[in-house]
């Protein structure tokens, strides 16, 4: 039975929720598609999550494993392949918590980078599982600088043999996913070097443990790095080699081959290997983001209708704590996010199709733009959903501390998507680095890039808003946003022209503008995601109130950043302190509007009670019941040897009759 | 041996580390006698902390038992007594890592709460520990709002017993540390009926579970609500009472008493009760919030000069990442905040000692300004902590991931902080609801508090400040800060007036409000804290170079808030964007200058390698020396069922020469 607190909630919804989970999905058929895999995942019971909660690192990797190998089994059975439309469906129904993701790396890599002959060989044996592959870069002391690995492959002409080592503790290998305990083989980058000559960083298959009793390999050293704030599925792991011999052919060649004589022979565009890089980062968007962020706020938005607490009006009921204008101002602009970010992520989608199809024509045009697309989101969206889950954490107050609310786990796995794949900053001053360059050009009325001709169009005009109902146009606030993106990039340009030209070198002048640097991306990004919001929108079919209520949502994510951030909105004039009353008043306007809807607009994202995990998020909204029951089961129910041992003596040593 | 590129960051320091050490400690002999607590407690193997990482949440708890137990004993033979000179740095000492804190409480509710008869009974019970106490008032569907508790006490004449029941599930007690499983006896609230009438929420000593075998109470259910974000030491429980009967004396009447004839009689003054609130929010900014914000800078600077990444100048080695302006500008900021947040604690530590005082003469009269500071302190001191830690541990990339740099059981802990003794968005309401009154009162020429005369001088200005070096003058920024607070409470008060006299509901106008009532009371705080860290400054000694780098602190901390909140200070042309742009200027310049003396401003906090318990942020900077023998420890580097039963069929399934 459904809480009546949460039932009255979907009552009145102004739209077909169904309609929009069939829109987020891309149509009813691909509704259709991803529930069946879903139902098919979770009445399976290998699958089952019910218990994560209360489980060990130890235990969690032997689970992880038990449906990885699981996995396989019921794909065969289903009929599901890795090319078929369900697949994309199966990472998301599991909630990552499975084995083996690194074993699909190792298989990429060595389809991207292996000659045709090394394709043939490894990547049946990966397939069938006559191995398992994992994927070794990151060092102890060196992540994103890829110049700097230590790990040396030196080439052995008598042999035919590289010779590979880690030679010094910061060179050891370090982070691995299905390495410390699983993998039997991984690819290893290493510095090359040839007859005492560096050729740079290359990747080798290596043999780390026996296909025979899994014992490491002569030479390797292997383990688990240890505990971390979440991914206790994962044995992430550790790799030393010393003297580690492999023959000449397992240095995957595509681009690069050494003959048998030391001949170094590079060959074919590498220029791919950036498009590797871009597809790795908007692909994790979907999956490793939106879908944490779209969680947390099905259950904080829930609970937040279920949870009643203090009184809005002197002699009625305590009040739901989705009333308080408070709650909505941390809540609703997450929600609106999620969406905005939802169809960034299809455009982001589609650009990078039209890109590959461009590269399979040998045009590498695109690559810079989409590389620089790929990294201000990354780092823009990673960032915004983790912020966004912690605040539906806190937002659930004592509860949501609890693991059995999901939010925390969803939080600490969210975090990791700052750091992985690109660190955010980085990846951020790569985006500005693309910025200036554009700028630059557009300024000397040279070509660029779709997504940046707006650089090159400065207008020094103010906004035109004359009430607080002209800020829920879209043109008003995007032009806002492009006013701001423009200010950014031209003032940092101007400050390092400056810089440079009183002298200071180059790279210091760089490193000086790095803050305002990442300003500019972030306020590119911004834009990109605001005018694609509205642009969206605008495309939406009118009935069943579905193009009003995502009209309502852009409107709150473009309110929601000029209030936010209105210094850089006001800075130059463009806006008014009027104005920004303004934007204010309509922003807090809409948090009042979208409320209204805002346990519909969680339900059509389609969760699962199984896949959130969550004695707060459930659909029925029963939480009091779910929290007592499930706290029942935690292992700290059992008896606990601290009585006999330590409160039994001290309770007894002075008994006395109370 | 200290690892070269963090003992050169030591060699130039520009003041005296020894002598910082003593101005944070109070005094050079107190800094003497927190070593010897440390060094007390740190050689003592029964507190080590050394496996904590690795530890399961029952195997945290019977550590944190044990460690309790041991305590008793060492305070005994090293003579440390609750009211000695040595007690508050125990806590500090443990970390915090230690079971019956809530047993404190317990007697401390009896202390303030019980008549001089139940003090006299009870407290040397507790003292001696023949039983083990607890405190429970949050309810699974209760907290901040008391007046809905559920639980029930109800007077029975007859027997002179109250009878106490927990009479739906939202009324269960949920959250109470120590309760879960080592608790005896507990401090209940209660709404108090007698002859059918309520009387409201009262305190009553309930015995849960046997003295002689621990088994639970006839009547009573509890146990442990399980998994938390942290706190895995401490057993957070919850109560089910069902007819459970105490005798007429266990309820705690200080204040108010049913007599046999269930007469109910109220006696005193309750408004000592508030001051109890104000010290528990004050008492825990130091312990609870800025230990740890101190903690996660000394890792994360500390890391920051080891690890090297990238090239700044081309032909260079990879540069120390603290030399990069963006890790600057994540660091450094929360460096200065630790400072400020320092300075801040004394002032309010001072206050509550004036308080004290007063009250002592039967003056209530500063209550509701110490009301309004701590409830508006611990809500920006937590939340700005929080905030700091986790940039510290996302600064530090991959490795601040692992539990083993200590950052993420930082994080997690203080996280907790923003939510518990009064979540912040209620406690900064309660601090906006004393704004605006004093506004009010201010606005009509009536007399207000110290803390907020300055809403009655409203200027309107304009900053004064001609060039960036402007803004290192705490006249300049300070005064921008007031302005910005009073506009935003002049504001927003104008807007619930509006409100009220357009007909809106008063309570109804009041959350149309909020969100920026909220505005108010943050810029409030902050500029109070701004205002105290100038003052501050300017009473230091010149001499050993502690004024210079303090003053360097305050400017970074004044000037980040300035550049991180642009608008506020845009709004009404009180700054112009030329005077912004001068800010940024300083800002940036100031990274640049705190950077050099970073290492030794945290050296000062001193704290050891034991209580930081990080891998990354060790005094000899042997990083990644101690990640890889502290992840050898983990026991996912033992053998796994995981092989044998999942890998292994796997692998030899279809198991060929390679």
């Amino acid at each position: 039975s459904v809480n009546p607190d949460l039932g009255s909630e979907r009552q009145t919804a102004s739209f077909s929720v169904e309609k929009l989970t069939a829109l987020l999905d891309g149509g009813a058929e691909q509704t259709r598609i991803r529930r069946a895999v879903v139902e098919a995942i979770e009445s399976d019971p290998v699958f089952s999550r019910e218990n994560q909660y209360f489980q060990t690192q130890n235990e969690r990797y032997e689970a992880a494993v038990r449906k990885a190998v699981h996995l396989q089994k019921k794909m065969h059975e289903m009929g599901w392949t890795e090319n078929g439309p369900e697949y994309k469906y199966i990472y998301r129904a599991l909630s990552g918590d499975v084995a083996f993701l690194l074993h699909r790396v190792f298989m990429r890599s060595i389809s991207v980078l292996g000659s045709d002959k090394q394709i043939a060989k490894w990547i049946p044996l990966a397939t069938q599982h006559k191995l398992i592959g994992s994927y070794a870069q990151t060092e102890l002391g060196h992540g994103t600088y890829l110049q700097g690995l230590e790990t040396t492959a030196v080439f052995d002409t008598a042999t035919q043999e590289f010779i590979l080592n880690t030679p010094k503790i910061s060179a050891m290998k370090w982070w691995p996913g299905d390495m410390g305990r699983s993998a039997t083989h991984t690819v290893v980058f290493a510095q090359l070097y040839v007859h005492g000559k560096c050729y740079g960083i290359h990747p080798f298959i290596v043999q780390i443990r026996s296909l025979q009793d899994h014992s490491l390999c002569p030479g390797v050293t292997a383990g688990d790095i240890g505990p971390k704030m979440n991914f206790e599925h994962i044995d992430n792991g550790f790799l030393l080699l010393k003297n580690v011999r492999v023959p000449r052919e397992n240095m995957l060649s595509k681009f690069c081959e050494v003959q048998p004589d030391g001949t170094y022979i590079r060959q074919g565009s590498q220029k791919i290997n950036y498009f590797t890089m871009t597809t790795v980062r908007i692909s994790l968007i979907s999956d490793e983001v939106l879908t944490p962020l779209m969680k947390a706020c099905t259950i904080a938005i829930r609970y937040s209708v279920v949870r009643r607490q203090s009184k809005l009006k002197p002699g009625e009921q305590e009040a739901k704590i989705l009333d308080y204008q408070t709650q909505q101002e941390k809540l609703l602009p997450q929600l609106a996010a999620a969406y905005a970010f939802h169809f960034i992520n299809d455009y982001l989608q589609e650009l990078l199709n039209r890109g590959y199809r461009e590269i399979q024509r040998k045009n590498f045009d695109m690559l810079p733009e989409l590389h620089a697309l790929s990294s201000g989101f990354k780092a823009v969206i990673t960032q915004h959903c983790t912020a966004g889950v912690e605040i539906c954490l806190r937002a659930c107050g004592g509860h949501g501390y609890s693991l059995l609310s999901g939010l925390p786990s969803l939080y600490t796995k969210i975090l990791a998507s700052c750091i992985y794949e690109g660190e955010n900053t980085v990846l951020l001053l790569q985006t500005a680095r693309f910025l200036i360059k554009c700028f630059m050009a557009a300024s000397a009325g040279q070509p660029v890039p779709p997504s940046v001709t707006y650089l090159a169009a400065v207008k020094h005009g103010k906004c035109p808003a004359k009430n607080k109902l002209d800020f829920l146009s879209p043109d008003i606030y995007t032009e806002a946003y492009q006013h701001v993106a423009v200010r950014l990039t031209s003032s940092v340009a101007a400050k390092l022209q400056d810089l440079i030209q009183s002298g200071v070198k180059k790279h210091d002048a760089w490193n000086q503008c790095t803050v305002q640097l990442v300003q500019a991306a972030k306020a590119h990004c911004h834009y990109i995601a605001v005018k694609n919001f509205a642009e969206t929108v605008e495309k939406l079919e009118t009935k069943a109130g579905i193009q009003k209520i995502m009209k309502h949502l852009c409107d709150l994510f473009a309110l929601h950043g000029i209030f936010s951030n209105t210094g850089a909105f006001l800075h130059d004039g463009y806006t008014s302190a009027a104005q920004m009353d303004m934007v204010t008043a309509s922003y807090l306007d809409l948090l009042a509007v979208i409320r209204k809807d805002a346990v519909p607009l969680v339900d059509a994202f389609d969760f699962t009670d199984k896949s959130l995990n969550s004695a707060l998020g459930s659909f029925d909204g029963q939480v009091y019941q779910r929290l007592y029951e499930w706290a029942l089961k935690s292992p700290t129910n059992q008896m606990s040897p601290a009585y006999e041992r330590y409160l039994k003596p001290l309770l007894h040593n002075t008994l006395s009759k109370l």
